[in-house]
């Protein structure tokens, strides 16, 4: 067991989104410095803190510059580029791992990942070729999903196979990079376990909420979730294996299909993302410690908080235009707004997100 | 009633200890971008922000530039000069405004002007002289509190008169600076209203809690706080008479002391704080809308935020040498750390404060 980080200490974060801000604001909370790293000079966690350094991931020099001047480094994405941060392991310690970041960066890794772990997830095939997909649909059958195996989010990266024609063009139409193709699974609800895992392997995970999404992007996250019982168990058990086989340190978010019926439910794991997660930004306001001090919490070697729920919470994302109704929120006493300061509102841009809570049910 | 500011608005704050940094972390998350003003290099608040400006109040250069730069401006503490502000006051909405901070400076404006809202004090005298000390004495009796008028906190600036030997060097020892003399209250509890006032003319009050002094300095604020219901009930109704008559926007802290017995229990006004205050900081993970955010709305003209209690809490500060003991928050999941950034430990200075919530009972 390392020692806990003392106060003043310094945390860097990869990555200046929203998560990156929450992150830093979580970080000063506690009385450490977090000093934050991104390649885009408006980055909104840059207004969250003293602390910035503005460089493409790629600047080695400056990256070794910071990875010296912090005392632990954790990361907003998971696509941060793996290579230049090899460069800088030795300097300080990355949590969580370059391991979780090249899981969850290739979706094929982390299938495989997943079924080694022998969590359910969908029937999938590696996919290289229109030939392999075409093979592929064959032994998955239709309809299917087609992703990317690299940088696909919020739905980007991706098409439908609903018919037969859909399959000749579809694999060029993703650019003709490397995918996989995962079987359709007909869901009823949509889940995510957000858990964490300490520097003393100690798991803990919150309690579940139902997800909501609208045009491949989460639009709501419902506490309580309303789902069976079983189902919660089973997720929190599936998340304690993955975390634990990954020897995660800090907050991670796994995303569930429920699929099969509301009497016979079936899990089933869509995908995992190695940082906080927008499904658990229910925490800020319904939760003891919310995910982002959690995830400080953890990287920072000290015991994980109390994620016990004290509220309902409905958290719903402000996505693009949507962000031009704060008159509203502004008006409204019983939510908590949380705006990312992003300068251009752009569609499909998550701008900021709201939280109502009442009373724990 | 004027226009609610839009998100990226800057919100400027004049003082760089927490109170500025809470807010500034309010600021932040509420997507507004915060600015803080102060003279000292290391201020806490610095780390907070990537807005700041450290130079003297008296700098009236420095002051109009920070001044025009944002859209409202703030203050985390009492004791800003009022020169400097009146030479502003035309360049940007101060809110809580110059009154507030007048009032609440000088203890003998304050006293007459609570009198004259008809909120209950201690009888009290001006004090301006060893002569008018001695009379005070004879009128008020012994024991009673001598008090400077202005720069008192802490328990600093006062002393109190046990014996008429104390009487004859007391005015002395304190300086030989205008002086209040208080009547000694005996008091079986002392506890606060965190109140706030929106532009709108609205006040809303926090659950009062009850607070425990230990050397003049918060040491724990509980909640509930198990006072009888009149007596919050009266407390709350002096709150809305004070910000209503101060025609005050934000957040204040007023300071009561329990006298009487608690089957006839009698309320007097100890203080007023025109700003957040430390008998609040249980709200940050007690109420649905915390008090650092509650003065954020008011002073962007926003609707007051629901402040309704969720939780159990007890705050417990963290002064001088306690900021040692971290290692015991580091490991214990059941509190909420926050802590100040401060680098030099000092004898009964505030280094943190812990917030160790349980369900609402």
């Amino acid at each position: 067991m390392k020692a806990p980080l003392s106060p003043g200490s310094r945390i860097g974060i990869l990555g200046g989104g929203q998560l990156g801000a929450m992150l830093a604001g979580a970080a000063s909370e506690m009385g450490f410095q977090p000093h934050i790293y991104a390649p885009e000079n408006n980055s909104p966690a840059f207004q969250r803190t003293a602390l910035s350094t503005c460089s493409p991931y790629e600047d080695l020099e400056a990256l070794a510059r910071f990875a010296e001047s912090v005392d632990v480094l954790s990361y907003e994405f998971e696509n941060v580029p793996i290579e230049p941060l090899q460069h800088i392991e030795k300097l300080v310690p990355i949590r969580p791992g370059i391991s979780a970041l090249k899981t969850a960066q290739d979706r094929l890794i982390e299938k495989r990942f997943l079924q080694s772990v022998g969590v359910p997830l969908a029937q999938f095939r590696a996919v290289d070729s229109s030939d392999d997909l075409a093979a592929a649909v064959h032994e998955l059958g239709l309809p299917c999903v087609l992703k990317t195996r690299r940088f696909g989010y919020d739905g980007k990266g991706q098409v439908i196979l609903r018919s037969a024609s859909d399959v000749p063009t579809a694999f060029e139409a993703l650019g003709g990079k490397p995918c996989v193709l995962e079987a359709f699974v007909p869901f009823f609800a949509e889940t995510s376990v957000i858990a964490a895992r300490g520097l003393d392997g100690q798991v803990t995970s919150y309690e579940m909420a139902l997800n909501h999404h609208e045009n491949h992007i989460l639009k709501t996250t419902t506490l309580p979730s309303g789902l069976p019982p079983q189902i919660l168990a089973e997720a929190t058990f599936a998340a304690e294996a993955i975390l634990s086989e990954l020897d995660y340190v800090g907050v991670m978010g796994i995303e569930f299909f429920v699929s099969g019926t509301s009497e016979q439910p079936m899990l089933l794991v869509n995908e995992i993302a190695p940082r906080v997660h927008n499904s658990g930004h229910w925490t800020q306001d319904g939760a003891v410690i919310d995910q982002f001090e959690q995830h400080i919490r953890a990287i920072a070697g000290w015991s994980l908080g109390d994620g016990t729920h004290h509220s309902n919470v409905v958290m719903t994302n402000l996505i693009g235009e949507e962000m031009n109704a704060w008159q509203g929120f502004a008006a409204d006493p019983s939510s908590r707004v949380h705006l990312y300061g992003k300068g251009e509102t752009r569609p499909g841009r998550k701008m900021g997100h709201v939280n109502t809570v009442s009373a724990k049910t």
